[in-house]
């Protein structure tokens, strides 16, 4: 992918056409993904790191009116993923490990930055850390990692 | 809580009262967690320990068509967080970590089960472990693990 | 490797030969593992699946006189590494992530026991648990996972 | 413990007095921690944050003749519960988990730098990432993450 339509992918869930396709038993396909990263808006893409910005929104809290704790985990997968598009292969590979660590609390209408970084992108193995942090203070709210395994694939 | 509560809170998101009720800009105040739970069955429940079953559902599918890893991660903790009520407190606490690995690829409408066992609960930490199994093969699809940080508390 | 093989690189580090071997600087080639793994028994050891018990000696205590969390991590990796030799290849491959939980103190001179289970090991990613325990309660000391990449290999 | 005292905790195990007090079977109370910390050198301490390097010793080497698995995480442990103590506290606490993501090889006589970076450190629950680099690249070996419970206790 070209750093375009990744940004695309984070901003819109991957384009009206795959967006809007409908899958088995008549949910779109991507969504889970869609209901996760809808609002999400992507301040800077370059090859190996991505900035984007999001207000907590009412659909993803927990209990305590927070940012739930699996929205976060659902986060570190899909904008670390995006992250590995960034070197232009066409597939982002099938999750082998995301870890989390929790460190404040996110409230509703909070603007918060989630910073993915690759730190490794090799033939087979990528790893990406992933960090969201309040935008007004720059606290961190989580810190997370996730390990991506990358069958064979032809660069597009 | 008391096991059948725990149970409800499993398999309907708290009850109709607090299911239902509204929170921040018109959202039910548990909508992330009965968005991720719902269709899950308690088979058994026990101090310690839980074990659930779940149809894949289309609602919770990444664009390979399995489980998304987000959604894993959710079940991890919020089956995570329901052990830890399985021991009378009435806060099951805040996350602290989450580690989840991906072994294999749920499809929609596989049978899975989730087993969640209490590792360790102390007075103030508190490690679940969550395994995530294919119902008909008893192949394991993930294993995480929840540790989170109780605040001081009375038992209900 | 055999069975028989893997319970010796366990017992004694790879054997006479091998484990004396100089290597750069004057160092054995296998120091630092012989110096972790010294005592450690295997009372089973089959495909995916190695039991093991040590009496928690001084060498590897921390400040607090338990067990220091760096040597419990280092176990994870070796005895996590031998189950993957249970399934006949000749490399257990190349660490990608460990992860552990501590979860109580075990002191010197007591005897744990150390179960390492194989949750997956596919034709590039294996996944190993291991989780150790005290030998006279039962109770669970450090619950570990090791992944590893595969690299392309015939088997012996 | 001020800046200096846990500067010279990391450069010398702790002082001479304690580092070679004799404890349970005639070893040295810091036995482990000075095997794997010998050779650091602190480069940079402040609140939250050091940084060290050492350059890759024979004695901790694996089998394949590059830093051990084992003794990364070893450090992970070490030199993230040193940052923790820049708090001026007197303790660093007991470790809850850690993770390490194994990067790159570091071979011996290699320099590496190591950045431990507290990412929170509250009243009872500590989070430290620690980054180890090769030092003439930049290129990241591995990366971790130490999560620590701190007991309650009076700063120093």
């Amino acid at each position: 992918m070209d750093l375009e339509t990744v940004k695309k992918y984070l901003e819109k869930g991957g384009g009206d056409e795959d967006g809007n396709a409908l899958t088995t038993q008549g949910m779109p396909s991507r969504f889970f993904q869609n209901f996760i990263m809808h609002g999400l808006r992507v301040d800077l893409i370059e090859q190996g790191r991505i900035l984007c910005s999001m207000k907590v929104p009412p659909r993803l809290l927990n209990a305590g009116n927070f940012l739930h704790g699996g929205a976060t985990a659902s986060l570190v997968d899909l904008v670390g993923s995006a992250v590995i598009y960034t070197y232009g292969v066409s597939s982002s590979g099938v999750s082998v490990e995301i870890n989390v660590s929790y460190l404040d609390a996110a409230y509703v209408d909070e603007e918060i930055e989630i910073e993915a970084r690759a730190l490794r992108v090799g033939k087979t193995v990528a790893v990406v850390s992933v960090e969201f942090r309040k935008k007004n203070t720059g606290k961190i709210v989580a810190e997370g990692r996730h390990t991506k395994y990358l069958p064979v694939q032809s660069k597009m």
